[in-house]
């Protein structure tokens, strides 16, 4: 689960609502990103696969889904405690 | 999002807590399958990731992810009402 490069065009999809990570990744397309990446872990992953369907099937008609990545990450806390949660990586383009 | 002949080895995620589908595929590997399809729509797609990452990185050490696609679903209630769902399909299969 790591990458390079993007970070620039990458969307964390946090607890906001679905629609403003939406307008985030529309804001950098507009901008000339030919791909953004939607990123999140544990239950926002969810959120994630909505936020990258609606984009594209919404807003960005030529956008398509060119990878999809699963993992697992581990968070620290700040007692040391270690736990894991599941984790998507979602990469969106512009079709050429 | 349609699969074919694939039907006995798919892995509906639901309510449940994740270790029972976790379990269920299990079983269907240990019965000789050699990939299994996990799915799941609306808020369950994160427990989805959570069964394969869990499968994958506990249980079954040869077991790769080999597909991953997201997509969105229509569900038409009892009123005939549409709504939309995002859904997952995660397919797992055995190292050749």
């Amino acid at each position: 689960m790591t990458e390079e490069k993007r970070e620039d065009n990458t969307i964390y999809v946090g607890k906001k609502p679905a629609m403003g990570y939406v307008l985030a990744a529309l804001t950098q397309i507009n901008n000339g990103a030919k791909e953004v990446l939607v990123k999140a872990r544990g239950k926002l992953t969810a959120k994630a696969i909505t936020v990258a369907e609606v984009l594209k099937n919404r807003y960005v008609p030529d956008l398509e889904v060119k990878d999809v990545k699963i993992g697992t990450e581990e968070l620290t806390s700040e007692e040391g405690k270690v736990s894991r949660v599941s984790a998507i990586e979602i990469l969106l383009s512009k079709k050429a």
